[in-house]
């Protein structure tokens, strides 16, 4: 058997990092701060862009690709933005390398020094609405419902994998509209399908809110998100959904004529959720012996695995799971057989279990006569004996079952670590001892956003969407307030 | 009705690019070289990658992802690999940018210089095998079999939309083997997955051969390759496959110890294509008038264009296309109805020609009264009145019969383009004259390779591998052969 992670009350970033590894799913590369995604981390990855690309096409939207690099003066054209992505980008500045005279190696060719340097894009917004300025002429060429999966970057000088990486994979959906409550019609849909989609296929339960304005997107007149508690309490921001108003209109001086004739600047959204998604996944339902998959969006649902001693009785198990396998397949469940013969039973089920495998069954000669399975749950570790006739139908059902329950869990854990404080003392106090999310009042200002901020570290994750309007005084200066923020430590 | 394209015969190359803008499918972005592949372009792309995603998992591969990234000095490390690939990239060698002092705007910040410039991948080998070092041990981690789907930079000083950009997306496989029979062997393998998604998918024929030495990948022993014949008779590499021998592994230390316990290099291939095959899917099938796709590929099947005076006639002919919609859809068939009234079906017909859309249905009050429509077939323009009854199974078929038609007609073109020549005077003049393949003799040696591509601006695209011994003398020095090479002007 494999050795144990270290636990998630003994050290839970340490627990994060190990479980990264131990279950196959990233590295870091010798390109600091650039992760390697491993082939089963980017199974998971790969699922859940397939759902969520399909909502998007639903929802009316198509794929397509712009340039990776953006031209400096691009990134100027908008005052916000540039202010807020300048700070952390990479900067290409020329185009070829040479031999060097001195045997160095190659060096870069100083004679190929670009005439105005190109950002790797941080985002897209200016490279794309510097095509949309060629695009929309009249109302008639509006809406424009983009969406691109692409890899950006930006520059971090402390990284973790998935959480926080220089370079990573996303998709960004970039919208115009011909006006202002399309637009913000339209980033509200958008919160919508990643609600659904964080909620009913990663079973996670989220905060919908909206930023105050520090925590703004750059360049954004409001921007929507949804906020996950991870099992340490902390807020991991699932994903959002932005407004930008006309601001890249102007930037890029983005035009239509309406049916008057009349000229207006164009009306903008921006989306998107980030490999990002993947460290909020893991931090949500794993647990000590490794990663927890909700079946939705497991690369495998089920591993059986044989019990044997003699080859024949490998042969007889393996015969069986030929045709669990060929039920199994045929109602979607995603299968694989581990006959590997260089591992024992227990180092497998050790190994599923790091990988989060939710359904494991094992069959051994007595459960092969008994027309039995032992069959193992992956989130509650619960063992069954059941029989293998309609084994199909019972694991489907049970992989729904599993889907559920972690919703549930996380839903559960979630309300027992969501504190109403009315002082800044009990907030300081509970957020030091227990941590978790925190309604609160605040007075709306930027001043007491930062006060709070320097001094516990915790940021306002959002201002709910659903709040209920409650005449309240601010948690720090007293002043008044009509609605509760959710306040906590974040990643 | 549309403006028309510029013909073929008038301006092939021309021709192309009016097309590639008409029927929307890229365009060219303000960043130099870098293209903007639009959303009807890439729903192609799309469909074409879900193919080749499926027939890499089927033949045992994993998506994976690795940096966008490369150290300066990872490139170096295998010398035929940098000599290819140092002349044409993208050098990042800052992180930050800042706001100048003289109210310039943001400008580089020369304090934020890398210690060492990193390239923006030209192609992985070399980030790839930095980490299967860490990842191969001994021969029970072999074989590793890893795609990746990712965009790639290559500085080109001439670009063309899809056949040459700077910037280009593509899928790059990466395998490591214990011998060199076993990574032969995946190489040809993957040529043969190539081939049957380029022929059967595509319906471009092709012709399987290997690269002469100086038209191989940097850094491989062998280059397997396809090369489909465009319309022009010009050749178009679509898809290689390298066998890189011990090259990479020697130049990353990458060993493996064997079942006695020895350590050996590891062997490699890697295998790819790209957007290019845009690029050739246009110019092997389209037209004068527009696009022409085959249907396996084609992001859709069947545009139904209703003709009609009054409201209650549209009415009435919506309802049967609402009919016959749902038939083709639970026959999978992708279908959109175009009522869009601001457009007459004049400038409809014209538009879907130009897209290539592969069936047009038109349905006016007569044929609605007679139980029949009438149907417009892209790729030979043929017309005919059918009946609307059972019309879901008479597309089904009709489509693929388009596919195989447009696969024979190709194969016929490419057939009457090969020409068999045993003199250097009849090859330059042949060339001049028609164009096309040339089947020649040639000597085997690099100078001769060299003068013929001097004189004549054609290359050696391939040694065939059904290549017939054939005792033959080289037409340039008439010095022995045993093989005829295919020989053509290259895209």
């Amino acid at each position: 058997m494999s050795n144990k992670l270290t636990s998630r009350t003994e050290d839970y970033s340490k627990w994060y990092n190990e479980l990264v590894g131990r279950a196959d799913l990233a590295e870091h590369s010798d390109v600091r701060g650039c992760m390697i995604i491993k082939p089963y981390g980017f199974a998971i990855w790969e699922n859940m862009k397939d759902v969520l690309d399909l909502k998007f096409k639903e929802t009316g939207h198509s794929n397509a690709y712009f340039p990776l690099f953006i031209p400096k003066s691009f990134l100027s054209k908008e005052a916000n933005h540039v202010d807020g992505f300048a700070k952390e980008c990479a900067v290409v500045t020329h185009y070829r390398l040479k031999n060097g005279e001195n045997g160095e190696g190659v060096i870069v060719d100083p004679d190929a020094k670009l005439e105005e340097e190109l950002i790797v894009r941080p985002t897209s917004e200016t490279i794309i609405w510097n095509s949309y300025k060629n695009w929309i002429q009249s109302y008639r060429d509006l809406p424009i419902l983009i969406n691109q999966w692409a890899n950006v970057v930006r520059w971090e000088m402390r990284t973790r994998l998935f959480l926080r990486t220089t370079e990573f994979l996303w998709q960004e959906g970039h919208t115009a509209h011909a006006t202002k409550a399309e637009a913000i019609e339209e980033a509200e849909k958008m919160l919508d399908v990643y609600t659904d989609f964080v909620e009913n296929y990663m079973a996670m339960p989220v905060i919908r809110g909206y930023k105050s304005e520090s925590e703004r997107f750059a360049g954004a007149d409001e921007t929507y998100c949804i906020e996950a508690m991870m099992q340490d309490g902390k807020a991991l921001q699932a994903g959002t959904s932005h407004f930008l108003g006309q601001n890249f209109a102007k930037a890029f001086d983005v035009k239509y004529a309406d049916k008057e004739g009349k000229l207006e600047h164009v009306w903008a959204t921006s989306w998107g959720v980030s490999t990002r998604l993947m460290g909020a996944l893991i931090m949500t339902h794993s647990d000590d012996e490794g990663l927890v998959l909700p079946p939705k969006i497991a690369p495998l649902h089920v591993v059986i695995v044989p019990i044997y001693k003699t080859d024949e009785e490998r042969k007889a198990i393996g015969e069986k799971a030929d045709e669990l396998i060929k039920q199994f397949k045929s109602l979607g469940i995603r299968v694989k057989f581990d006959d590997d013969d260089n591992r024992r039973p227990g180092w497998k089920f050790a190994e599923y279990e790091m990988k989060g495998v939710p359904v494991r069954i094992a069959i051994g000669p007595r459960d092969l006569a008994a027309g039995n399975v032992e069959l193992a749950r992956r989130d509650t570790k619960e063992k069954t004996v059941v029989s293998a006739e309609g084994l199909d139908v019972y694991v489907k059902q049970l992989l729904d079952d599993i889907q559920s329950s972690l919703l549930n869990k996380a839903k559960a854990f979630r309300k027992a670590n969501i504190h109403t404080v009315d002082t800044y003392e009990d907030f300081k106090k509970q957020l030091e001892e227990k941590g978790g999310f925190f309604l609160v009042h605040w007075d709306g200002t930027k001043e007491t956003e930062e006060k709070i901020k320097q001094e516990t570290q915790a940021t306002i994750r959002c201002i709910p969407l659903d709040a209920p309007i409650e005449e309240g005084v601010c948690m720090v200066t007293g002043k008044p307030s009509t609605k509760r923020v959710i306040i906590a430590k974040a990643y």
